[in-house]
């Protein structure tokens, strides 16, 4: 089995799938589905592929999620070998997607291969959701398969996402969750004037600032077992026409918030109104909601992974719900239980992206016994 | 003698001399100047016309200071009449620079022609310094021929400089000082990073709003008999990349104080360093002085002036300091008395710019009696 991960992780880096681009991608690992019992259905929503794969009818429904798109490659003259190019060094697959998440897409399917071979006859059901936008705007790929799914009743029980979740080595971490993303457009509202005659003007940098301060400094909660505490930044401000004699009339800030379950969407809202009214502002408020946040609990999905992560690897993984937001956050809507294990995540979106070719065959091993696990 | 003054504007606002460009102005005034007496230099300095007239060689000289160049006219069709053809309609006389400050300029040599006729030998000297760069940069005008005559020793006594300093009637308002003016380009430093990993970032934005709110509710002194406090603005600030999940690792603040002869720039700036440490903000902060305050004590000039427009206006002038900076904060620098007085400004920098044709012979008359209380 060894050189079959390996060698279908080659093909994947091989094909120039740039986010939103599949370039055939899907159309290998559905042959390959195929052949052992999957109904393929590909859904293209917009200029993205994506691919629904489902073995069985009965429940549970165990699913393995990913995306075959990967993100640019930045300066060629900066990579050691062409990104498109697999090439193995020193024990290490090097090529854009090899971490992110190809390794992981081969390991899914040869995993899946292994089992059913064993297994013809398993328990509930198999399927995988792989879409070509996670890493650009993630409008037309998992959250429309998801919202499909869902219309027609079609529910999931596990959920493995394949992202890079690993820090030092193969095993380290599982993630369990993931915070929520909450953005807010602010326009503070003064008066602009000459800088000469400020009674007569008022300075929207000067009065959002205690304001600011407030926010900064606010306890939003203090998370839970499995969450740090929410936090607010902001990350751009922008006041001023660029003369230096005026007083402007607008200042503008985005903020996010990346938020914990112990925190509401409503909550969060409530808080920065209620400071900025406090501050007698006048504003404007857009809200923008990117992902509420999600947590499955530390039950059957995660400690079948744990388990298949000890025998593998002789080490104990750690659950963590740290990191940006993935694809889980809009599979959660219709999954009990959603956990994501992948390789290592040292070298993602970087130059010279590369995998552990030891830790592809490990994967693959891991995604098998957890199978067995849940399906046997 | 009334139609010669208001002839004079008419022939000076003809000549488009948008800033920097004199177009032949201070040659009008320069000819008219010579025939009585006067020594002409034109001191040329980069692109910038400058006039520099004395007549006589004794103390006490009296100086009379001004611009030749207007500020750009704006949208033409929304002017009334070509703003470079002089018009009278309702009793005032519209032009770009009518106000601001060519009926000033024809006062000047109208009320020194005639002071001359009734007395040629006249105490003291009788001067003109004439720019054409008061509204532009004001780098190379008043501040340079002031510059050349320091150089020479050559020290003035009172200057009277003719900006518009009325603000509803003429007579109403002679400046007598003006706020000094003090900017600062600020930059605090912080850790960019990503917004989902805050612990590894700080946030410029969130450490410099509680010293922003300090700054801006200073007091930073209780101003005196002439000056208001002085105050201190931001008129720009930025921060980000655009980008939305970034926490910045900059923010860059102009700021700007107009300040009174009750601090001094040396006590603003301790201050502002004071507080910025006091945060422990990490920082860079540039300085630029525009221009000191400067105060002329109700003396002889001002009493002079004062006098000399109750006579003609039957009004009493109130002294004030507010305001923008002006061509006075250069000339306090070699003359013991500045004052500024001139037609109403409700127009200036506007559509329609206009001075009220009778206010135009009461001024050149106000300007002779203030030379017959000084030089005779």
């Amino acid at each position: 089995m060894t050189n079959e991960t390996l060698d279908l992780a080659q093909q994947l880096i091989a094909l120039r799938s740039v986010t939103p681009e599949d370039n055939g991608c899907q159309q290998i690992l559905a042959q390959r589905l195929e052949k052992i019992g999957f109904h393929i259905e590909n859904m293209r929503f917009g200029k993205v592929d994506n691919l629904w794969a489902r073995r069985g009818e009965a429940s549970p429904v165990l699913c393995f999620a990913g995306h075959t798109d990967v993100v640019p490659t930045g300066p060629l003259d900066q990579w050691n070998s062409d990104p498109f190019v697999p090439s193995i060094r020193d024990g290490k697959l090097f090529g854009r997607g090899a971490a992110d998440m190809k390794a992981s897409l081969a390991a899914f399917v040869t995993a899946i291969e292994a089992f059913i071979a064993d297994h013809a006859a398993h328990k509930g059901s198999i399927a995988l959701l792989i879409t070509s936008d996670e890493e650009g705007p993630a409008v037309d790929g998992t959250v429309k398969v998801v919202e499909t799914l869902k219309a027609r009743n079609e529910l999931l029980d596990y959920c493995i996402v394949g992202e890079p979740t690993c820090t030092h080595q193969l095993g380290d971490t599982i993630k369990n969750g993931r915070r929520g993303s909450l953005s807010g457009n602010l326009t503070i509202k003064g008066i602009q004037g000459h800088i000469a005659y400020p009674h007569l003007a008022k300075n929207p940098i000067h009065i959002a600032a205690p304001a600011i301060t407030e926010l900064a400094q606010m306890q939003w909660d203090e998370g839970n077992e499995y969450f740090p505490p929410t936090t607010w930044h902001i990350s751009n401000i922008n006041g001023g026409t660029g003369a230096t004699n005026i007083i402007p009339g607008l200042v503008n800030m985005l903020f996010n918030f990346r938020f914990s379950t112990a925190s509401t969407v409503e909550s969060l809202q409530t808080k920065v109104h209620e400071t900025l009214d406090k501050h007698q502002l006048n504003y404007d408020l857009g809200w923008e909601l990117s992902g509420k946040p999600f947590l499955t609990s530390d039950a059957e999905l995660a400690s079948a992974m744990r388990e298949a992560i000890t025998q593998v690897t002789h080490i104990a993984p750690q659950l963590s719900t740290s990191g940006g937001t993935s694809d889980g956050r809009f599979i959660a809507d219709i999954c009990r239980q959603v956990v994501e294990f992948g390789p290592c995540n040292e070298t993602i979106h970087k130059l010279n992206e590369h995998v552990n070719v030891t830790d592809i065959d490990r994967l693959s091993k891991i995604y098998q016994l957890t199978m067995e696990k849940l399906l046997t």
